[in-house]
């Protein structure tokens, strides 16, 4: 297997770090718009002469499909924020690349009832490719991060292995993470964050289809293991709602992100003053008026979170919460994967959040590449057999847990 | 008089109005940085001759000179916001002219104590040069806007005519406007806004002099007249705890404005997410990374409040709440100045803020043509006889009131 690996910000660095330890790939390219970060993650990597670094436009089709053609690599691993997930999945697509990404393309609201009804959905612009996938016997493996990913391959692990029946599948992620020095520093990228929790959220019913809510809708407290406790969930737009009810049968499925209520008032503020926005807005500067976006503006105010590893303390938790009924009973279980701060530091110079996400490509792609996973079309990770993702996530050193409940 | 006005925003298209009316001034210069504002400002008046538009940048104080030089100007009123007074403040001294401004020169926080000691306070650089003034027998009338201005003269009337010894002269501002259609929308210039706001709020106390305290401390409920009703109150760095005691005598001073909680949580969490700063952050732009400053970003994304006042509804109130001894017992006071928005609207086509704080100043101007006030340095409101101008102000069709409590 030979990757090219588009994105060298935090998860992407992250992805070369867990690669390197692993023997089977043949062929690593990093490639970033700014190549000094392409470069800063293939010098980190000691000489394995598997990595090479390049610099490309990930919004420009034509130059990633060269590049994947010139360094002969035969899967796309797309590392960027959603913006560019249609040229990448597309480039990718005349290639002839197997495709992988983490989030899937963008949603856009109802434009008259943005909080009843679904306008686009995330991924509606892919699975209206799918057809030219399937047919051509090509795989795009989509929403293969932490959630979505390892959370869908949790709710098709339930539906297999502990239920009979499923009235619902909830995912739940939840933190205890803190930044020494820092009032406010959200240990994700902020602009996805601002647009996956400002979204209309979006809900899946089996006899209503998928549906919308006002942002910050249903809150619960949600108690999550291993000591980071009861925090307070509100549903948030996610991949998995979208995902999971194509393959896996359950009567609900939700999304509801552990914000707590500090972060919700402050989205809520930023939402109130429009500077969540991305279209751009004219402002003074030293050479004159220029135009930016606010949400551009947001992010560079804050830290960037790849960076605030060494400050950060706490654990992290991605898992999928599932009620129904098996053998006859009632039953109640959530499937979680817990990183500790402090070891994905120690381990692998990376902070929680950012390795959570990224050891699942890595995951997925040994699997693609033992022949444990395969299949044509575009397909999310409940597609797959459950069993080898897990038991190949425990090996990577990252054990994953079950809590009846 | 010849008047140089410079800023043809909301205040100084409100200034033109007003001033429209009186005789007692000769010619009236608007100028601004940009020439549409000044020209659309002297053109809405009809053809009074006495305007005239030209265009200036603030902050070039030669070029400002050479604009009072070439109209033959005797006073330059500054109707820009606080960055720009040390150039205007010394083109009028450089060129004779007396000097009214609405904000002093800022503040900046004490380096190691920011909220127990002041650094640089309000007003400093503007009296450093007092001297000069003085010796030249020229005037500069520091403040003479609303608040502070009206709120300095209400404090040397109580001291005239109300109180045989004060105890504590507290400035309070509080208003009940709302804005159709918009969920958050500052009826006064953000930038201002957030610069009063988040600076350690400064307080005066006789036997400790001035000191600083944290942001929104000593929370009170203030009741406002004229069915405003009570609004949450908190100290704010203001102009007239740095001028009242100058000219007047009392053991405490303070200014509270009636910013309501949900401001307030506002303007933490612009503070908590670094989008109050002025120094610049690099952004992206479609012409390529930009620099800008993150207040003047937030200004951006929100509506001009000298727009707003068709959609505006409710009514704003200034004023000065003194307690203290009369005749032997005690006596609590508040003198106060209500705009009510549909007057102002209706009478000038001015949202009432704008219009509160604009009308004082052209009294001003009035009393130092009539000779009923004159003086020389640098001098606040409250070094002038306060009847002529409350009685003025009540000429101008503005009455104002007074509440024993």
């Amino acid at each position: 297997m030979r990757v090219l690996l588009v994105g060298a910000g935090g998860v992407g660095t992250a992805i070369t770090r867990i690669a390197a330890r692993r023997s089977f790939f043949e062929a690593l390219v990093v490639a970033d718009y700014d190549p000094a970060r392409a470069d800063a993650a293939v010098a980190a990597l000691d000489g394995d002469d598997r990595f090479h670094a390049e610099r490309v436009d990930a919004g420009d089709e034509a130059a990633v499909a060269d590049l994947l053609a010139r360094h002969r690599c035969d899967v796309l691993l797309n590392a960027t924020d959603p913006r560019f997930v249609m040229p990448l999945f597309r480039a990718a697509r005349t290639t002839g690349a197997t495709y992988v990404d983490m989030a899937m393309s963008l949603s856009r609201p109802h434009p008259d009832r943005p909080y009843e009804e679904c306008g686009v959905r995330l991924g509606d612009a892919q699975f209206a490719e799918a057809g030219d996938w399937a047919a051509a016997g090509a795989l795009a493996l989509v929403g293969m991060g932490v959630e979505p990913g390892l959370s869908d391959v949790f709710a098709r692990y339930a539906a297999d292995e502990l239920f009979d029946e499923i009235e619902e599948i909830g995912i739940r992620d939840g933190a205890n993470l803190t930044v020494e020095g820092h009032d406010f520093a959200p240990s994700f990228n902020i602009w996805t964050t601002i647009e996956e929790c400002l979204n209309p959220p979006v809900v899946y019913e089996a006899d209503r289809g998928w549906f919308t809510t006002a942002p910050f809708s249903e809150p619960e407290v949600f108690d999550f293991p291993e000591g980071i406790g009861p925090v307070e969930c509100v549903n948030v737009e996610h991949e998995e709602v979208l995902l999971v009810p194509r393959w896996v049968k359950a009567r609900r499925v939700t999304f509801k992100y552990g914000l707590g209520n500090a972060f919700i008032e402050t989205l809520k503020t930023l939402h109130l003053l429009g500077l969540d926005r991305t279209a751009p807005v004219t402002v003074p500067s030293a050479s004159g008026p220029v135009s930016v976006s606010p949400r551009d503006v947001v992010a560079a105010c804050l830290p960037d979170p790849a960076t605030l590893g060494e400050l950060m303390h706490g654990k992290t938790c991605a898992g999928t919460w599932v009620r129904g009924v098996k053998d006859g009973a009632p039953r109640e279980v959530y499937l979680y994967h817990v990183v500790d701060n402090q070891w994905s530091m120690a381990e692998y110079g990376s902070q929680a959040v950012v390795w959570q996400t990224a050891v699942n490509p890595v995951v997925a792609l040994e699997l693609l590449t033992t022949g444990a996973w395969s299949g044509a079309g575009v397909l999310g990770p409940e597609a797959f057999p459950p069993r080898p993702f897990l038991d190949l996530l425990t090996a990577y050193g990252s054990p994953w847990g079950q809590r009846e409940q």
